[in-house]
């Protein structure tokens, strides 16, 4: 009811704050027998960490991941399993001018009203250090849907008006996502973006982007009609990631000025079985995965908290001013990778099981693994 | 686990096919005491059933809801209410041409990979005649969230690349929706709409479009985080609805290319407590309801059925040609905008309730009610 | 959170009052491809109804079961499933003499405290009608089980002071429970126990009694850990039935006097794989079972409907009189089993599915079927 | 679906086995503005932890918990709440001897068919230890339901043969229970259990018992038809409990051989408004609590550890002896009642939570707590 769990048959519950003791994640409903280990974790913590590159915020912190419980002798053990990231620097600094301002762009005044009271020390629960357990519950996911083939990247698409040039989603690496700071596979592009963000930075300012994921070999079946389509997960997945404010997948808002015999992909037999000649479906039909490559899209906002000063309420309602400092990321695309591949990855496994449980013979390779 | 629940504290369950005996809704959670009758119902129903005007399918079908349980002498009981609507013509006519050939665009193949078998007459459960069932629910749970003062809206923005011109959403009401058969309140753009999908239907095709939804009257409160944040509630419910391909809420995608000093919403005092100058957050804030407005957009694909012959292939992955009929909707748009009220109302109703459990010393005026 | 639905990955919801329209269960999770109709349902309803032989009430109706949806040319389709039983006589005889005053033993008083308003018509929601839901779902989750070769059979044990002498429960079938209209499978303790409930009915009074549950061929490692044990899943099963007040399993509450060197049921090995030598758990450890039988006794109320006038208060609180006229169940034991049999069958189906998200790899035979 | 979560207004999550790290639980759903800290857990922990007297178990464990988020200044956010009670002995002594044997009456055997691989460091998830998670959690349930007059007491009624004299148990204190090591609060009982157990421990053996819980204060009203019955909730919640084999509630079992016209309580006007003269109901009427004392019991089966060899099988199914040494404790009656006092509070809270959200104008003084 309250909002800290995701998944229904592989399913995570989170705890913790920006300043609190550490984030937590228990992982419910993993399957019994998946090696795993915190080696498994580090990587993709450390590709969504501040302090990473000079693109990042610069402060510093090493996010390393305890497993406290559910392996056991290297391998889940099918019970629950909990993962701890400790806050590093749990002193709180000085929050005394700000703590009863709120910032904007923020939760600060939402929290305010809904709770009563709030955790004024750099966001407490909105802040975006929750993601944490999400990343680290999510390579456990990803682990999960590469014993059957499946596998996510996502890589930043458009910083402002700086736009990559794809010509295949279903062909980025992960190592062309990671070979720049900025984490878009246009070299060329990535190199803009990098100048754009630094010269944002420069102005007190922040800059928004677009991030496209893709998840490919997938087989047709996952997705539940009719209210947890696949679409509608993974929408509610991405949406639920902190700064994201539109979605779409295949075609998008792009189908508004379409027509049906544009938009239709027509199925054709291939030597590999059915597939459609085209994708503007983006790999989901009726909410369930076709085959097809799983192509989306997410825009993220530019980074509410700036160097500058802004205008602004108190508690009182009083207009005041108010400034958060200069370590913030002046751009949240970088970072943004890891988090929306692990929510991606918590909703297909998630799938998989729950069709599992439903469809035995239908579930093909699936029954077999892990 | 198999996705025919929606909501946790209003929760809505759904049975029913296009061509089997009809649909059913039970809805669990509903608090005592609310007048409801069919009568409440039927207007939504209308405002959904085809046959309704020039520019819908001509397929008539009356759609007439029974309360089967849950309301005694015109109030609801605190028990759960289930809603029947039957399907009118049982029989199914001849689907011998198409009982086994995929229709492009549609979930035939889909539902086959995961199960296996499928219902086969007019797409079964994948119908979008399951919506009936949500427009049933949802006048429900608009009378809930009317008794606080929150009222929805949705309408057409788009068909194809014919906009309308909106000045101010939040000021659009239900009798400017329905003064024209295609549901766009800016009535110079409704006849070049109703142009656009007649001159479609003759080349028997069909066309794409967008849908905005104005949310007003919401107190500052509503969602939970982490992942039940409200902005990520509406998306998935929106992007549950058959042919939904996109969903963006403030300034959506357009952040991609704004700064933060842009983009940010400075609060400040008012005669009306605290509001911000801007919307570009379209209401909500770290995915709690802020108080503004909110406005959200979603893309509606053109309608995959055309009558036209299209490419296809068979149950035996064999190339076939397909034509599946004349009496389908040109254009989704003109029947969209209960489907999307109701949607929005059920998340409403539900935050609402969940809210209220958790804190009820917050929740004002809504704790007093109904 | 409002209660009307069980299960998880095999889940029921319920609607539905003893005078309104008739009662609906819509079944979501149900596998693909099961041979289900009518005729499946009708025979547990039967078992059930009232008028059924002269130790129940001597009302009468038929409760004719019709499948809304969800089944396609005789199998499930894997889609939720709505079966609808209508009420036969609508029309609500004259409350007016009762309508204000609070049956003992029953829920008006507490219904009124919880919402403020409830339908007085003969116990509405709370009346065990709505059991007829739990009937006809539980009749396709006995045949999924079934296709894993589990059965479940439920008898009267005891009535008053008539014990049953039953050497081997495991061996009881069910020719053997209807062989008599109190469904006890001891012949001479049937006898005496429906000449006990035609005296009680004589007397103006009911008697209690005592229910046997039987589940043969549970394979080992069913039931979840921590919370969802299958120990715990199945007494809230049967706890939920109205007028249960007490649930065992195994040897139950004589073990408060043994020691462990008695209850401790040893593993041996057999031909038949390992075994224990006795069976005092019941067929389950750790909440889990263990292949061997599962046995569970419920300790069920005398009806608390009584022909003869009964001291009560009103709805003003004034002491008042009450009588609830005749026809009611002298002893509710007879028509329990179908609803228990359900309630187990509705449990150990769940808990298939779920295994069988989880483990795939040893749900063994289980991953095959159906 | 995998069972480490229960309730669902007021949810826990837990996680932890004997020898892994330690014990984490996830609180979800707490409403905001409580004062909770570590020195509210303790007391509890320490009612559960081994090595307390002579009647349990010699290991040393100080059991000391941490809240690791969801509290700032000393007041719950309204955020998820997790606590971190770490194992004190993380290195597993040699079970080289055991690994592969399956002890009786333990959930060995049923983790391994279940999983295909279990932790075999004494129980790994099954021990009893995860009831840890359990009363940490029961600690914050306890203080909201004590704001709105709800009380909570459990103790020792029967081990083995001896059973306490109880005239009234509504009337039972925590210090009553508190008085003796075997909390029992009948003094002289207590004396005889006492000795009951030395001497069951110098055999070698172990022995059963039974527990009385006793919730006081509770409003009319608490409960949801027709599955989450409060009755229904409450017996799962205790059944969940390792080593409980029996739940009854009220007159219980006994109701078997009684006539309604003696199980009826009537309702009668008193100056503290109505009430029942008898309280066979155990202060629950359809499932839904009904402002009289609810009055419970439970049976504890003896220790399954033995100090004395016993028979068994190995993993491969072959016949061996199995000894599990000395530091278990010989009755588990003396350590059980904070673990049910803690079942109970959560069950009591979330149904609190849960009535809330559906019935505002009826919770009363709940509607204003805390």
């Amino acid at each position: 009811m309250a909002g800290n769990s995701f998944g229904q048959a592989f399913r995570i519950t989170t705890a913790g704050e920006s300043h609190g003791k550490g984030n937590v994640v228990i992982i419910d409903g993993c399957p019994p027998g998946i090696e795993f280990s915190e080696d498994d974790i580090q990587p993709d913590l450390d590709r969504r960490k501040p302090g990473q590159s000079s693109v990042t915020t610069q402060r510093k912190e090493s996010d390393t991941a305890t497993i406290l419980s559910g392996v056991f002798e290297g391998k889940t053990t099918g019970t629950s399993i909990a993962i701890f990231v400790p806050n590093e620097d749990q002193r709180s600094r000085d929050y005394s001018k700000i703590f009863d301002k709120y910032r904007p762009g923020h939760a600060d005044y939402t929290f305010d009203k809904k709770y009563g009271l709030r955790d004024y020390r750099g966001g407490g629960r909105s802040s975006a250090r929750e993601t944490i357990s999400r990343v680290a519950a999510g390579t456990l996911a990803k682990k999960i849907i590469a014993e059957h083939g499946i596998n996510i990247v996502a890589y930043v698409k458009q910083v402002g008006h700086v736009a990559a040039q794809i010509a295949d989603p279903a062909t980025i690496t992960l190592e062309q996502v990671e070979a720049n700071i900025v984490r878009c596979p246009d070299p060329e592009a990535a190199e803009k973006m990098i100048d754009l963000i630094k010269e944002v930075r420069k102005d007190q300012d922040s800059i928004g982007g677009l991030s496209e994921m893709v998840i490919t070999g997938v087989p047709p079946g996952l997705g539940e009609p009719v209210f947890d389509k696949l679409k509608a997960d993974l929408s509610k997945a991405i949406m639920s990631i902190p700064a994201v404010t539109a979605f779409e997948y295949g075609a998008g808002f792009s189908v508004v000025e379409m027509r049906g015999s544009q938009n239709n992909d027509l199925f054709e037999p291939t030597e590999d079985g059915v597939h459609t000649s085209t994708n503007n479906h983006g790999g989901m039909l009726g909410g369930i995965s076709s085959g097809e490559n799983i192509i989306m899209r997410a825009a993220v906002k530019p980074t509410s908290s700036l160097p500058r000063a802004q205008k602004s309420v108190n508690q009182s309602g009083e207009a005041v001013e108010i400034s958060t400092g200069g370590r913030h990321d002046p751009c949240l695309l970088p970072r943004f990778a890891p988090i929306a591949e692990s929510m991606c990855a918590l909703v297909i496994a998630d799938h998989l099981l729950r069709w599992r449980a439903q469809c035995p013979t239908q579930t093909g390779p699936i029954g077999d693994a892990p």
